[in-house]
């Protein structure tokens, strides 16, 4: 079973959904059969690559009310982020960014996608680092076992923009305008940071909807078996 | 859509079969909407990690009738493969030989999985070449863009064994016996070297029988959009 999850490194409703699917996956007879495939998804495309304010800041000029007024909203988010143990304290002061390298970086990241995204977004509203700043992503690539040479090569150059826009262009297609958003087995969808025990229905359900294969076919084809190739 | 493809590299119908889905996908109209993950399948996970003869001794040895009657045997499989465009002449020369280490560096490929999987195929069918050989698939790495000191480190170690099991229990799990064995969304199966009519038939029923999500929810739920995170 696949569970492919849209999110941006800078929406705390995402570290916060992952966190509580993490918990109903936790609970889940057949989590060994469960794969986590990571995608793209840029809340703020024209946000700048050299940051130049923080999201206090940022929310506090657009929405009128300024950086305090932004801050008091901020904490509600902070409140339900302590109930699954994340600690978002320093969340306000993290910087208003662009994420196309950190997601350009997710995508070459292979077998260590899933590592580097819980960095990343560990390093964003934890430690309020700037994620658009390529030696913090290449730290925090080289703390998931990446190579630092490779990973400033691939941040050097325009390398994964393809997957990163394929994502977004899939995302469409399901009708996802915002994240975390959540589809299993390309049928079964869950939109927002749901209670763990949404994530646990979805699971139950999708795994209750798996059917045996419909074989496609004119009849035997040759394939091999052991040494034996049919002819 | 993705396209699950478990074949082995020793495999000729795998080669056939994958060129047969190669043209069917060319006629595609949704081509650029459908992804191909290479899965790993060992045929024969007892043959030795240093070949001691090729396929056409050791098929002559085991049925009987010696290495001339394999090679008459395996002038047909030439034949069709001629027919795709493929050269197995020198095939019958190929080493009987272990896969386990061209599996774990295919799963460590990332996105040059495809391209290592045809230069695999290629240097063994085509080219005779010994897949199990350390120096050869390190080569061929290369030769799809990835980093020799990487290709080793991983063909030294026991890396990516873990994905490669995890294969070989999902064919199990879907009841393949041999390869190739395609699966489309989880849901679409063909087994065999089909012919390419069979393909196309199996992109059409399954992109056709693609629907919208089912959202499993219960009720809204906080996310962000653009700027704007819900509280």
């Amino acid at each position: 079973m696949r569970i492919e999850i849209w999110s941006d490194v800078v929406c705390p409703w995402c570290y916060i959904g992952k966190r509580r699917l993490e918990e109903a996956l936790a609970g889940f007879e057949h989590r060994d059969q469960v794969e986590v495939v990571w995608r793209s998804f840029q809340l703020d495309p024209s946000a700048p690559t050299v940051p130049t304010e923080n999201v206090a800041d940022m929310i506090g000029r657009k929405y009128g009310g300024g950086p305090d007024a932004a801050r008091q909203m901020m904490s509600q988010v902070q409140q339900v982020a302590s109930e699954v143990g994340l600690d978002f304290t320093r969340h306000a002061d993290g910087l208003h960014l662009n994420t196309v390298d950190a997601h350009r970086l997710l995508h070459a990241a292979g077998d260590r996608r899933g590592d580097l995204k819980e960095a990343m977004l560990n390093a964003y509203f934890v430690e309020a680092r700037n994620l658009a700043d390529h030696d913090v992503l290449t730290e925090l690539a080289v703390s998931v076992g990446l190579d630092a040479d490779e990973a400033r090569a691939v941040l050097s150059s325009d390398a994964h923009r393809a997957e990163v826009d394929a994502d977004a262009a899939q995302a469409q297609a399901y009708g996802a305008t915002g994240v975390p958003f959540f589809v299993v087995d390309a049928t079964y969808g869950v939109s927002g940071a749901q209670p763990t025990e949404v994530f646990a229905q979805l699971l139950d359900q999708a795994w209750a909807a798996r059917s045996p294969l419909t074989m496609v076919s004119a009849g035997a084809a040759p394939g091999c078996d052991g040494d034996e190739c049919a002819i």
